[in-house]
């Protein structure tokens, strides 16, 4: 039937795109732009390229930014002795969130995982042993995420930095706050065992 | 952080407008987007507004289409001896995508809801009278939603349809297909008790 409306049928393939958006989804979605009055489609519509055509990656830290260099880099309240260093700009935003690192931050763009063809060069890497040339950072916190690429990067980035005389961190392995632990899995269990703490 | 982005900011406020997305979907929705290029996020966007542009609702059954009449209300292989009521353009979607139905479709375009300021004047009910009156319409299949508002509206329709003479149906209830009668709702288990048929 919707082969009688190409624009429909062709809104609904866009949409279908989306990460974690099926055809029915997409349905949905299509029908509820439908319902909204053209300005309201027109907002979306225009915020989709315009951050496209504002944003871009700071030659810095490569966060997302609408400033060179960001926001980030330039305020003077943080910590230039600190630096942490996020897989993308999603893992920036979940640590400043937290409003517990008062330091730098070095986004590398990814993770290492051959298998994908994403090895030590295409991540911002080279850039990141650079800034800690200037010889101002004294602690790496290394906050990727804690998957099988994350892992392996974390370990490629302390076999890089350890030699240069800079203290290497990583986020605490653990259980979540608020967990039940019989729905824990045993993985974790078995590093929060590892990593316990004296009372 | 996301102030520093305006752009960024906005497309994530104006993702999270649409229905089922939180303000997390919307951040990854929106980095997804980041992460095209511009001809791909083009392409959504304009498929956004394009729809807006050329789709309308068809004068006769109020279907959504691009040619006034739909191809649904032109097609000569339907019958327009039966004609299926529908609330919305999806539930037209999902009659015709089970190919069980060959008639003409008609869109009230919403259900009886009073409490929602939503009358019988709301709705295309007149429109649905007047082509009744035509006399060519044996049957009346009304496939409105199975919720309080559906059923309410069915009812009302029976109501004026069936001092014209003419047959006035529903869909059945019942026990979907596939289904485990341990996770059935008791009531639909009631109502496919009285809806059981001789075997």
């Amino acid at each position: 039937m919707l082969d009688s409306v190409p624009s429909f049928r062709r809104l609904v393939d866009e949409l279908s795109k989306l990460p974690g958006v099926g055809r029915k989804t997409a349905a949905r979605l299509a029908f509820h732009l439908l319902q909204q009055n053209e300005s309201q489609v027109r907002a979306l519509a225009e915020a989709m390229l315009d951050v496209k055509k504002k944003t871009f990656f700071c030659s810095r830290c490569f966060h997302l930014t609408e400033t060179d260099p960001c926001n980030l880099c330039t305020d003077p309240a943080r910590d230039d002795r600190q630096l942490c260093v996020v897989e993308d700009s999603r893992g920036l935003i979940s640590i400043l969130r937290s409003r517990s690192f008062r330091g730098r931050f070095h986004v590398l763009q990814g993770a290492l995982s051959p298998l994908d063809g994403v090895g030590p060069d295409e991540l911002r890497i080279a850039e990141l042993l650079r800034r800690l040339e200037g010889g101002a950072v004294e602690e790496v916190l290394i906050a990727t995420n804690f998957t099988v690429e994350g892992d392996a990067t974390a370990l490629y980035l302390e076999g890089l930095i350890k030699p240069l005389g800079i203290r290497v961190t990583r986020l605490a392995f653990g259980i979540p706050l608020g967990s039940d632990l019989e729905y824990v899995d045993d993985a974790t269990i078995n590093r929060a065992i590892e990593g316990r703490r004296e009372l």
